[in-house]
């Protein structure tokens, strides 16, 4: 964790613990830094598990492995490696990964494509396979640790712990979802970048696990960007324990799936929203909402040409009211947008409609808006019922002295 | 112009008139500033025009108008407002550009359609029709000035002028090629986004004068980026009064006609360079070139998104040789690229191949290469024939100061 904690970080909230679940963690000092680095999660026998992974082709040897493993749809453990991301490493990296996998299934006496590893960090360098396997013989004769420590020690430049918890009633009974999540910066949609783990006592089977977490990062995770771009590592799992003791979930037509899925769903949003609120350099956090599209899928594009515009963020973290940055973000998405029929509105105060200033514009309500924390935008694109709403942060001097200096 | 100048700056080049061409400037006062504002450039009759603009749908009247006026091949003058985009402004903005355009033919007895006008600045806000008419009144009245008041003139955040001259001999007399450009944020390709005026003295077609110059705009001006946003008013327009005598140039079988072109894709490289060195914050000036793609669309593309990295660009501004991130550039791009055939290189040290960091990696010369003000970075796809290089600056502090309270 960084010194500095982000002025839009909100509290760790009260994460029960997940029958079925176990988190630990230890210092395998990939970096030298005084702080644990390395997670494992142990989960029962018999967990489901589905995943999304970056769709960036340069992947890691973990997304590589992970995007095989998740087919076979059960998990026995999590390893989450923090400081070194083990990108573009080769065949050294890909042994490291395949070593730690190879060290946790023999204390479990599972197979080696049950045991989960992710990587966060600089890439470029092989993560030191000494120091894998020294935390990795540490952490298993750790003690069970918090879903905080466990938070804080998934991070890398994250400035505060992220946690999410959702509950919902599937046949009878409280099922309950315990998620984290990293990330910070080389967030960009596809699907988002960083890794988050989320896990519940549900049953669910794989299958249907998979659908629903697919069906929950498009809405989420695809949504937000901090900076546009996307990472070679970005991994979100899901674990389902099954300890609740429900009949499985195996499709929508099972009694509770429909709770259960708007839980998923509430929970990956809070995720996605912590990681823009933990942007590097973020002061505000900006929701970019975006109707009469001519498709869903449009509405995002275009919401995300506006999110990702540095114009646009650097108005908003200097608080200007520039929304001529919206209208030419709009323009240059590549999707079908009638310059004429285009409005643009801050919070409720509609500032462009038809083409040109509101008639009605009066910039002291916006102006107030925007010296806020959370900041509103609202793009009416005025050709058909696309909708999609994308959120990001701030382009401040904080995200540049972060990652102008970031690996030395 | 603004007060700090880049340090990337080149000294203005001597740069000769241009039989036919008479620049002239005068003040409109678009914004509370102690400046000219108003370009007004007079072409001798017959000249020929040829024009490349944004593909921003969002574009100015001025834009709008242009795209149709070039149509018929023949200008008469050139006139470009500076501060004061007049985009985004509706009917109100497209009555300023025309009462500018009546004005002007007025005085010339020619067309309103021979009359061009650009005009950049803050989106949103119509042109005062009442500075516009008392400004071009006056520079009808004005002394011819030099081109480097010219350039002066038509800038806005630029920190300093900027022209290119180039000269070639067509049917066995020299004709001369001299252009002006501002430029420095809001820059992206498509086709990339300032104002551009090249004038010469050759005899062209209006058909083979815009072949030219779409073919040079795709090497030139849509090979760079300074901040991946599109303006909504960027022109590139071409001038040939045909006063040099030449038998007019009407397609590559005319003699002279190589010549003229590689003069004509001079002229624009050198106006394409020069925006990326005044690019908003810009402290290094960085080339991208990308082979072994599948195609040079995809190269073109690969090095765009390299470019547009805010990583990569922060890195260079920090002098980190973080290859790391050219490698998730790559792999976010979209284009086909194998993770374990891509090689990257800085200056011309190997710092990646096949996959992983290059045996031969020694960071002493590439770190200081880093320090130095042009930086060069290669990157090698291993798939095919494809090429292209790509242009841009870093991202540094200065792009957040000038960008987070520019409009106020």
């Amino acid at each position: 964790m960084s010194e500095a904690i982000s002025p839009l970080a909100v509290p760790f909230p009260a994460m029960p613990s997940i029958a079925g679940v176990t988190p630990r963690i230890a210092r395998a000092g990939y970096k030298d830094w005084g702080r644990c680095d390395l997670t494992y999660v142990e989960l029962a026998e018999g967990t489901a598990v589905a995943g999304v992974f970056t769709q960036n082709v340069c992947c890691s040897s973990e997304v590589e492995l992970g995007r095989e493993q998740v087919k076979a749809g059960r998990a026995r453990a999590l390893v989450v490696n923090a400081g070194n991301s083990n990108a573009f490493t080769g065949y050294r990296g890909r042994e490291a990964v395949e070593q730690i996998m190879a060290q946790v299934s023999r204390q479990l006496g599972c197979a080696p494509g049950e045991v989960f590893v992710s990587s966060t960090g600089v890439i470029g360098v092989p993560l030191p396979k000494d120091k894998a396997q020294a935390g990795v013989a540490a952490v298993l004769q750790s003690p069970p640790c918090s879903w905080e420590d466990a938070a804080r020690t998934i991070g890398t430049t994250d400035t505060f712990p992220k946690g999410a918890v959702a509950q919902a009633v599937v046949d009878g009974r409280t099922v309950t979802l315990a998620a984290i999540i990293k990330g910070s910066g080389m967030i960009a949609p596809d699907m988002a970048t960083m890794l988050g783990y989320i896990f519940t006592d549900a049953a669910v089977t794989p299958g249907f696990l998979q659908e629903l977490l697919s069906a929950a990062n498009r809405k989420s995770f695809s949504c937000i960007t901090v900076d546009s771009d996307t990472s070679t590592s970005d991994t979100v799992l899901a674990f389902a324990t099954g300890k609740a003791g429900n009949a499985p979930l195996a499709s929508f037509d099972s009694p509770g799936a429909d709770a259960f899925a708007a839980a998923l769903g509430d929970v990956c949003m809070q995720l996605a929203h912590l990681v823009v609120r933990d942007g590097e350099g973020a002061q505000k956090f900006i929701a970019i909402e975006v109707t009469g599209a001519v498709s869903d899928d449009s509405a995002r594009a275009i919401g995300l040409a506006v999110a990702n515009s540095p114009l646009v963020k650097t108005a908003i973290a200097g608080e200007d009211a520039n929304w001529g940055r919206v209208v030419m973000a709009v323009g240059k998405a590549g999707e079908p947008a009638d310059r004429d029929k285009l409005a643009i509105r801050f919070a409720d105060k509609w500032v462009a409609q038809a083409g040109l200033a509101a008639d009605s514009y009066d910039e002291a309500p916006v102006a107030a808006h925007l010296k806020g924390r959370e900041i509103s935008i609202g793009v009416d694109i005025g050709l058909g019922e696309g909708r999609a709403t994308v959120w990001t942060c701030d382009l401040t001097h904080g995200y540049i002295s972060i990652n102008a200096d970031y690996r030395s």
